[in-house]
Parts: structure tokens; sequence; C-alpha cells
């Protein structure tokens, strides 16, 4: 029998917070971010190349693997983690943002949702029951329930509907993943509500009502301002129960993660490590810099030469300008590595200073590092 | 002051050869199979990655460095092992070859080639003796002088003055390195005549006179059937010095490999195990495989449970076609990984072979392997 699912809860600063989740994978310190695995891969990089950069867990897509290669030929296969040859933890997220912003052809009814394929144009339907059964299926050690994600601004009406809809949804979704659960593995509910502070604390009422194993806050970074997301985190989170992992689902900067932090979050997702890097982006303790700027060519340094990781001590900028203009594999391979590596020295650096208490010295020291810039020596 | 450079020819099973190359950046067992890093960069591979396949030695491509980001760039960032952060042995192509296969708007003249670059169209001229300073500018262990390579079928003419030009700039190659050869930098000469044996022999005692650190065998590979190719390869090494290596450049197939070997080749390079890795194909114990193909969709074998690498022993066939068919980066470079793996491989089962004298038994067994294909299990 596996080791329960648990939150520990280690320390506070403050609203933030420095705890372990427990999962039948292994622990994760938090607060945690967790790379995108969109189809079974963190893009380009081996697993063991995405474990030296300190991930604990990765995010797998519920919506991309069911379509291919399939839920089930992946469980007939020993599951998610077998498969993609990562044995730490894995989240699955339930589909819903993405049949949302992918698919084109959608009807949403109180069932389900039924979506045409961004593959091969077939008609698919995804229900609160049929998601927790797809991700029962990958093995994954945390779940999420399906919701419904409409983007920012939206009407009053509109945010309520969906927010409800959501709710009724988390209420199946808890009873189908209890149908069927195995020990350890871990569902949570998601708050919904827009930018609404009333509807979001409704949201997270009801869902603690019905009883999750942690709470996401879903719905933001849709198109607001990181001042009206981290409002909402702001109010949120404070409702939540303190012994309960709490999960910002798709953000974001490296602003966005301290700011959140400091609101009380405990996990991250976000493809912008990875997709930035794709696109010459680096994020540094000296900020974002981009690497196809011709300024970078000649120059030798690297690009933090204090970094946990060697990727981002040994190759020159000028090596890595090269490859980003000559649209290298390699480049985008190195730059992945490079930010993820930053994205978990930012994470570890969070939670050492949780843990002295000195969280908002450090959110400040970083935010100037960062303001600070990418100096060139002469 | 660095160990000169040295051929050490270790031992001899028919006209297949065990031997050792001592350059300055260290010694590369024979016969050798050099990963082609075009742009400074095995594709999609960190440079310790490369060296895990067991490879000794990479090729680079003067004509695209030359071209971008300029050998003149590199040389100021520390020569081209330092800038890809590959400490191992470097052997460079002169342009020769990709100056007659990529560029347009060519001008081939006694004094050099005038082109126009692929990238930016500016025109470009490159001479036997701007070969040899590129090609030391970028640190090279060993270079290759500038040729003439022309593709077969070719008349008896024209194939007569590529090679009379190319010996020409052979000699001039020759004194332009040795005013400013460092200690221990080699330089090989390059056998030209098609698929004529006579010229081929001619081309061969002339560069034999002018004298060089090894001879390669150029101008192959370029059209004409595998028995033409191996015809011109038996019949030109027995002119070649024996305490020289001997270079085929641009083979081969895994078969191509050992026939030549057989044939008295020492060192081989060609794009064929990461290109074709690119697009999902897999070199094996038991052939080539294409990992595209609908039958490994459910198939949890991995590609090879006996390689000497662990990516080919661990991801199934089944992942490795999901990541084909999503496109996605990393099944390009576990499956270039892999191929470069089983190139090594079967190098070191050469090695091992010809140092027993058993080189022929070696041949045919692993032939009779290819042969029987890749079988799957009920």
């Amino acid at each position: 029998m596996s080791e329960p699912f648990a939150f520990r809860l280690l320390k506070s600063d403050g609203a933030a917070r420095r705890g372990e989740i427990v999962t039948p994978h292994g622990a994760v310190q938090t607060p945690a971010f967790m790379p995108v695995g969109t189809q079974g891969t963190v893009k380009g990089l081996m697993p063991e190349a995405v474990a030296a950069t300190g991930a604990e867990i990765v995010l797998g897509n519920t919506y991309h693997l069911m379509l291919r290669p399939g839920a089930e030929r992946i469980a007939a296969l020993g599951g998610l983690h077998k498969f993609m040859n990562w044995p730490l933890p894995i989240l699955t997220d339930s589909g819903g943002f993405q049949v949302m912003s992918l698919s084109a052809l959608r009807r949403l009814e109180e069932h389900g949702v039924t979506f045409r394929s961004h593959l091969d144009g077939a008609m698919v339907e995804l229900s609160p029951e049929r998601a927790i059964e797809i991700q029962a299926l990958l093995g994954a050690d945390i779940a999420m329930q399906l919701d419904e994600c409409i983007g920012l601004p939206a009407t009053l009406e509109e945010i309520t509907r969906a927010m409800q809809l959501s709710l009724r949804w988390a209420e199946r979704s808890k009873r189908a993943f209890k149908g069927r659960a195995r020990d350890g593995y871990a569902l949570f509910g998601i708050v919904q509500g827009g930018d609404n502070p009333a509807l979001r604390a409704e949201s997270a009422r009801a869902l603690i009502d019905i009883g999750f194993d942690g709470y996401a806050i879903g719905g933001l970074a849709v198109g607001e301002p990181q001042d009206v997301m981290l409002k909402i985190v702001a109010e949120t989170t404070p409702i939540l129960p303190a012994d309960r992992p709490r999960y910002l689902m798709g953000v974001g900067t490296p602003d966005d993660l301290m700011a959140a932090v400091a609101r009380g979050i405990d996990m991250f997702d976000c493809v912008l490590p990875t997709r930035n890097g794709r696109h010459g982006m680096a994020f540094t303790r000296h900020g974002a810099i981009n690497l196809g700027n011709a300024r970078h060519a000649t120059d030798a340094r690297p690009l933090d030469e204090q970094s946990t990781h060697p990727a981002a001590r040994i190759y020159s900028r000028a090596y890595l300008h090269h490859l980003t203009k000559a649209n290298e594999m390699l480049g985008q391979v190195l730059l992945s590595t490079i930010n993820l590596a930053y994205y978990q020295t930012l994470m570890a650096g969070m939670r050492e200073a949780i843990a002295s208490e000195r969280f908002a010295d450090f959110q400040a020291a970083t935010k100037a590092q960062w303001a600070q810039g990418d100096i060139v020596t002469m």
C-alpha cells in the first residue's frame, strides 16, 4: 500500500507557506513549480535532465494524451510514469482548459463537453467522470476535476454560469474519483469565478464542502492584468483550508510566482520557461534575456556564472546566440534547461526564505536584481 | 607542447585495421565514426550526451561555421572546442563539398572558389589558403585540404580536371598549413578521381609525394552504387601508406562502414544516424526500424534491450512512436542518441573483432542479425 497523500505545512511567513506534499511517487517540497510535459514529454528534455533542474513533479495534459496516444493505450503500457520514464510525481490537468483553447466546434452541455479533435477532426466527449477515468488510466498522483474555464473579461452572468457548472462537475468528479480511488492518489477541486471576489468565495466554500485533497485556483492568467489576478488570489487563499495545498494553474512569470507565493500559493505550472526558451529567451537572476539580440554575438560570458546548473555556467552567450540564430535544436534544449533550472532555483530560494522568515526580504532582493538588469562588462 | 599527431597501427586482420590516432585533444580508437556537428553542435545533443554514445571525435563543417558565426569570431571566443564545449578531438572538413552542394552561383577558378552564401547572399571566397586559415582559427585537431568534389556519374574529362585541380590545391594547402602549423595538429590530403581507378591511383600517389598526416578518400557516396564505391576503396587503400590513417568521407550506412573497414578504412563521418533519427528512423542490431510505422504503436519493447545505451533499453517503441507521430523534439533527441550509440557499438565491435582476428566472422554475424530483422514477439 502506498503512503497516503498528505500535505504538511512546515512553516508560514506572512501568507507565504513552506510545505511538503507526499504522493505515491515521492515527496514534493512547496512552494513548487511543475514543468509542463504536454504530450508525455517536457519538450526536448530527457526526464533525467528535467530532474537535474530540481523539478520534483511534472504536469501532464489530459486533453493531449487522451487524443494521442490515448489514455487506454498508456494504461496498457504501464501508465504515464513508465511511458515517459518519469519516476517522480505527476499531476494531470483535467482537459477542461485545452478543450476551450485548442478545439474547434465544442458543444458544452450539463453532461460534459463534446469537441472536435484538433488532430484528426474526430468528435470526442469529455465528462467529469471520463476526465477522472482518463487521469486514473494515466496513473496521475494528483488528478484535477473537470471545470469550465472561461476567458476574461467576461460578463457576470457568464462567469456565474461557468462557476456553477464547474461546481456541479466538481461534485460528480469527487463521486467518480471515490468510486475508483487508489490509496494515496489525490483529487483537487478548482475554484472558478473569474475576476469576481464574491463568486470566487462562493466557489471556494462550496468546494470545501465537497472536500478535496487540494484546491486549485483556475481561470486566471487568461487575459486579465497581473493586479487583478493577484487580488483574486489574495482574497481566495484565506478561505481555503490551511492544511491543504493550493495550486495556481497556468502561472506564470518569475514575478507572478513570487507575488502568488506571498499570497499563500503552494504550487504552479506554466509553459513559459520551456516555450520562451524555445524562442531564444532566457530567465535569469538578471531578468529575462533575449539571446537572439545581436549584442550577445561576441559575448563570452555565460548566462549566469552563479547558476546551480552547469548549462548556465558553461555555454557562452555568444554560443547561445549562435544556436538561436541558426535555429539549432540544442539552443532550444539548453535554454529550456537553463530556464527550468532558474525557476527551480527561484522556488528553492523562496522555500529557504520562508523557512527562515525572511520572505519579504528575499522577494525585494530578487526583484532588485532583476531590475539591475543584464550588465555587460567591458 | 602538445603530443605530436600520431597514428599507431595496432593490428591488422586481412585489410581491416585496428589503430589509434593521437591528437592534442586526446586519442581516438580506430576504426572510428565521427558524429557530424555541422553548425557547432551535433543537432539536439548536449556534448556530454554525444560523448556518452562512445564518440571520441566529432566533425565540424568549415562551410557553415565560416558563414555563421565566422571563424574569426570563434577564434576570439577561444576556438571551436570551447565554443561548443567539446573537449575531445575535432576534425573539420575544408568546405569544398558544401560549396558545391549548398551554395548557388559559385565560380570555380584556379585560385579558389567564389560563392554566394546560402544565408545572406553575400559573395564569399574560399581558397586552399583560406580553408587552412579557417580551420586553424577553429582549432581543428585534424584539418582537411580544400578539394573540388564532383558528383557521379561524370565524364572522364571532368573527373580528371577536378582531380588535378584538387592536387594543386593539396600542394598549396600543405604549404599554407606548414606556414602556420601548431605542434600536433594534422592535415589530411583528399584522394579524388571519381569512379576511375587509374585517376584515383594517380591522385593517391601524388598526395603521398606531397606528404600528409592522413589520407581521405573523397568524392564517393555522391550518387554511385555501393559496389562502385567499395571497388574504388579497395583499389585505393593498398596504395596509401600503412602508417597513416585513412578516412572515407561522408560514408555511410552501417553496412557501408563494415564493408569499408574490411577494405582498409579507419575513419568515417556521416549525417545518417542523426538525420535519419530526426525523421523517426532507428539503426539497431536488428537493422533499420521506422518508428513512424503504426505497428509500433502498442509495442512495449525497447528498441534494443542489449544496447550499451540506456535510451535504447528504457524507452518503449510505443513511446518513440508516439513522440515521432507527435513531432516531439525529444523523439529526435532520443533517436539521434540511440543511432549514434549503435554506430559506436558497431565500431567497437569491429575494433574488437579485428584485434582478435575474427573480423570476417563479426561482419557475417552482424549482417545475419540485420537480415533476421525486427521480430515482434507475441
